[in-house]
């Protein structure tokens, strides 16, 4: 399992085997099952998440008691709430499986610790925050100017794993508007 | 001018003043005056801006032919189209200045020079960005929660320089409604 933390690493930087498992010395692998809570909004988030299998998801309560989805993370993909990860502060959103999943899980006194001990994972986080940074930027752009239905069918093109594996409700709740509707955009592209 | 960027790089790492003078290097010093395009959608973008005097915003132009606001950068802040710059595709945005700047200006491959050769520049990136993520990501919560009100007034109390510095059509534009509009929330608020 822990090859596909390898690959993604490989992917940025170059490190040798033994540095590759003193690296993995730093993690935890833990298991979840469908549907658990990794964080609650509201705690202090103590974990940064890379995703071995499965899906997580990352939400918020809004003020009408509703799930407001807005992220998803599969295989290989990071996910915490960064400003409660790196401020200690109460956090914005929970983080839920959406499948039973396997994830490596380290602490934030870890990763600082990691990335005193090896710096050449200050070039990693570089990496991958700066293209979360680049995705979310465009990500409002295209918040701002698609409809509901360019936004669903984008995003159905874009990324048709999540469309097949994530559940419909879910997928409503993440692009923003209700299962029903949903539905309807859906029945019309078939039609 | 270029202190501010000192105390900027100090914030997150500490290097002596030779080795300042050095980074220094890497980087050249622009002027623009108000409302000059740095970058126009469409175009490669080559350069990631800091701002030394000034701000900037970054925009695109929707379906309807109108521009679009989605961020500002004032003095300390960087701006640039994220995956344009780090990919060398056709940038998804323009940036212009809002008021006469001066921005430190560096090109792609001297920013990989930087990090090679100063690798506590990666340290640096790596928190620049991570805190550029964990805002955007916070930013898409408010996108989806806020009711326009609520998005002007809590903009208004984080940023008060802003809404003082910026003129009110772009604000209007940033927030994603009509300059009307921004009218007459802040009269309400007043009466």
């Amino acid at each position: 399992m822990s090859e596909l933390f390898k690959a993604n690493l490989q992917k940025f930087i170059t490190m040798t085997d033994e540095e590759f498992a003193l690296i993995m010395g730093y993690f935890e692998v833990k298991t979840f099952d469908k549907k658990q809570n990794l964080l609650e909004e509201g705690q202090v988030c103590h974990q940064n998440y890379f995703v071995l299998k499965g899906l997580l998801r990352k939400f918020y309560i809004n003020e009408k008691g509703i799930e407001q989805t807005t992220d998803f993370a599969l295989e290989s993909w990071w996910m915490t709430d960064n400003f409660s990860f790196e401020r200690r502060t109460p956090a914005d959103f929970s983080i839920q499986t959406v499948e039973k999943s396997e994830v490596l899980a380290i602490s934030h006194d870890s990763q600082e610790k990691l990335l005193n001990d090896f710096p050449i994972m200050e070039k990693y986080f570089r990496c991958i925050y700066h293209r979360a940074f680049a995705s979310n930027q465009r990500r409002v752009k295209y918040i701002f100017s698609y409809s509901k239905e360019e936004f669903y069918f984008s995003f159905a093109k874009q990324y048709p794993e999540f469309v097949q594996r994530v559940p419909q409700y879910l997928i409503a709740s993440f692009l923003g508007f209700t299962p029903e509707y949903l539905s309807e955009i859906r029945k019309k592209s078939v039609s």
